[in-house]
C-alpha cells in the first residue's frame, strides 16, 4: 500500500475560488459576507477524476491524505470572521470528496487562522474537523502573516492550548504557509521552502517536545533545507549543548519526500532515519511540468523512492506506508475498512 | 592552490566590539559616536594565527577571501551614520590584516547598509574598499531590516545604480544578511540559509541577468535549499516558461560550499554544474565542533570535496582554485604577486 501524506485540493471547482473573491469584495466593502454555494457532486467527480485520481492511479499509489489548496488559505486575508467562513467552506468541500471516495481521500484541515488571533480559536474547528468529519490531522501556518512572519514562533506558549488539543485528539500537524504577499518570497519556490526550515529550527532550539513527549509535526518538502544542511544542524546541536537530533526532534518531527529530483530524493533516504520520512508528492501542487531529462512528471515522486540506491524494500515499506500510519493513528479505521 | 572563498574575521580584538557597544550606547543616548580605536598589529596578529591562519595551515588551504564578521554587520542598528562609521571599522580592520598576511587573505568588504537609505550610498565604501584597499568583492545585505524583510527585493531597479558600479569594478558580491532580530530565525541556522534561498528565487523570477549581464553573486551556504531542490527550481523555470537555469541564472550565479556533511556536498557536486561552485568553509563560522561520527570538524569542508564520489581532479581544480579566479578578478595581482 502507498498513502501519499501530502495532497491539496487545488482543482477545486470554480465556484469555490468565485466565493473566495466575493467574500474578499464584500469584506472590503465592509457588507455581510456572501453564502457559501453548493457545489454539485459531479462537479467534484469532474475535478477529481481527471486530476488526482487520474495521477493516483497512474503512479500506483492507493490514497492521499488530502486538504483544501494550501496557498489560497490565506490567512492574511480579510479578518476572523472571513477566514473561518472560507476555511469552513473548504474542508466542507475536502469531506466531501473524503464521501465521494472515501477509499482514496483521507481529510485534513486547514484551521482559521487569522492575523493577531489566537490560536486556541482555531480549536473548535479542528475539533469539528476531527470528530465530525472524520479528518486524521490539520495544516498548521507557522505565518499568518503571509511572510512577514510577525506573529509569535511555534514555541511561544502561546500555541500550546493547540497542541493540548493537538495531542488529546492524537492528530498531527503539517507545517504548511499559505501564499506570501511579501514579494521577497515566491510562494512555491521561497515561502514554502524557507517556512519548513525555519520551523525545524524553532523546534530544535526549543523545549516543545519535553513540554509535548506525543506531540507530532509533519515538515512539507523534504524539510525544506534540512537534509542538505544535515550536519549544520547536527552541529549546531552539540555547539547548543542540546541532546542529538534522534533524541531532540526526531521522535516528533517528520519529513515528507515532496523533492522533485532523484538526488534529492537519495540525499534524504541517506541521511535521514527512515522512520522519520512520509511519502508525499503534493499533487497536484507547485510543478506541472515533465522532466526532459527523464522523460516523468517532476512531481511523480515514487520513481525516486523506487530508484533510490538507499531505498531497500523494508525502507519503501516505511516511507509508503507504516510511518504515516504510525505518524497519522486515525488512519486505521480507514484502512481497516479498506481491508473489509 | 586552494582559495576558500568565504572567511569572515568573527575573532577581531576584543576594543572592536567594545567600540561597537559605546557606539551602540552613544546612539541610543544621542551623544557623539566614539572614535574608533587604534589595534595594535599584535592584537591582530594574535587573534588570526591561533584562529583562521592555524586551520588554514592545518586544512592546506593557501588563501581566504576575508571579510567583517556576518553577523555582527546588523545593519538594523542605529542610522546610516552608524552603520557608515561601524562599517568602516571593520573593513579597515581587514585591510590591516591583508597588510600583515598578504599571501594568506584577500579583502572583501561589508557595506553601510541601513534601513531604509537607498543602497547607492554605499557606493562610496564599495570604491573606497576596491580602489584604495584593494579589495575584490563585497557582501550584500538583501535584508538589512535583519528578518524582517522590510526593503525591496534585490532585482528591484532602486538597486540597480550599486549594481552598476559593481560590473565597473568587475567585483562580485556575495549575497549575506547579517544578525536576525526576528524571533522566528536562527542567524546561522535559518536566516542565512533562507536569505540564500530567497535570494536565487528572486534572481530566477526576473530579468537582473538580461540587464546586467556581467554581473556576478555568489550565494553562500551552499545556495541555502537550492541545489536540495534543484528539480523544484528546473520545474519552475519550465513551468514559468523561462530559459534553462543554464541560462537564465548559471552564467552568474555561484555556490560555495559551506555545507557541513559529505552527502550534502556530494548532491551539491552532483545536481550543480562544476563551473558554479567555489571551494568555501566559512572559518571560523556557524559551526566550532567535531563531528562524531567522522573524527573531524564539521566545517572542514575541504575533505567533503576531496572525497566526494563526484569529485574528478578536473573538478576539485575548479572549485578549488579556477573557479574564485573567474568570479574574483581582482585576485589576478594577488596571484601573481604569490607566484613571484
Amino acid at each position: 500500500m502507498i498513502i501519499d501524506c501530502h495532497g491539496h485540493y487545488t482543482t477545486a471547482p470554480e465556484p469555490l475560488q468565485l466565493f473566495r473573491e466575493a467574500q474578499k469584495e464584500a469584506f472590503k466593502a465592509g457588507k455581510a459576507l456572501p453564502e457559501v454555494p453548493h457545489i454539485s457532486d459531479d462537479k467534484i467527480r469532474e475535478s477529481i477524476e481527471k486530476n488526482q485520481l487520474k495521477l493516483l492511479e497512474a503512479r500506483g499509489l492507493d490514497m492521499t491524505i488530502f486538504s483544501p489548496r494550501a496557498s489560497a488559505m490565506a490567512h492574511h486575508i480579510g479578518d476572523e470572521a472571513v477566514s473561518k467562513q472560507w476555511t469552513s467552506a473548504c474542508n466542507d468541500l475536502i469531506h466531501r470528496v473524503v464521501d465521494l471516495y472515501p477509499q482514496k481521500f483521507i481529510g485534513v484541515c486547514q484551521l482559521p487562522q487569522s492575523v493577531g488571533v489566537p490560536i486556541k480559536n482555531s480549536i473548535e474547528e479542528l475539533e469539528r474537523c476531527v470528530n465530525e468529519l472524520g479528518f486524521v490531522g490539520c495544516n498548521l501556518n507557522p505565518d499568518p502573516s503571509g511572510g512577514h512572519w510577525t506573529s509569535a514562533p511555534l514555541t511561544d506558549p502561546s500555541w500550546y492550548p493547540f497542541y493540548e488539543k493537538m495531542v488529546e485528539l492524537d492528530v498531527p500537524a503539517m507545517i504548511h504557509v499559505t501564499g506570501s504577499c511579501n514579494p521577497h518570497f515566491h510562494t512555491t519556490a521561497t515561502h514554502y521552502i524557507n517556512a519548513d526550515t525555519t520551523a525545524f529550527v524553532q523546534f530544535l532550539t526549543s523545549t516543545i517536545f519535553q513540554d509535548f513527549p506525543t506531540l507530532k509535526f509533519v515538515i512539507p518538502h523534504g524539510g525544506g533545507a534540512v537534509p542538505f544542511h544535515w550536519g549544520r544542524y547536527r552541529g549546531l546541536a552539540q555547539d547548543m549543548g542540546l541532546p542529538d537530533l534522534s533524541e531532540k526532534v526526531l521522535k516528533n518531527v517528520f519529513f515528507d519526500t515532496c523533492v522533485y529530483h532523484q538526488a534529492g530524493i537519495d540525499l534524504m533516504l541517506k541521511v535521514l532515519p527512515s522512520e522519520n520520512i512520509l511519502f508525499g508528492s503534493e499533487i497536484f501542487g507547485a510543478i506541472k511540468g515533465v522532466d526532459p531529462t527523464t522523460g516523468h512528471y517532476f512531481d511523480d515522486v515514487r520513481r525516486y523512492v523506487d530508484q533510490s540506491e538507499h531505498g531497500t524494500p523494508a525502507v519503501r515499506q516505511q516511507i509508503f506506508s507504516s510511518n504515516a500510519q504510525r505518524v497519522y493513528p486515525r488512519l486505521k479505521p480507514f484502512l481497516a475498512c479498506r481491508a473489509c
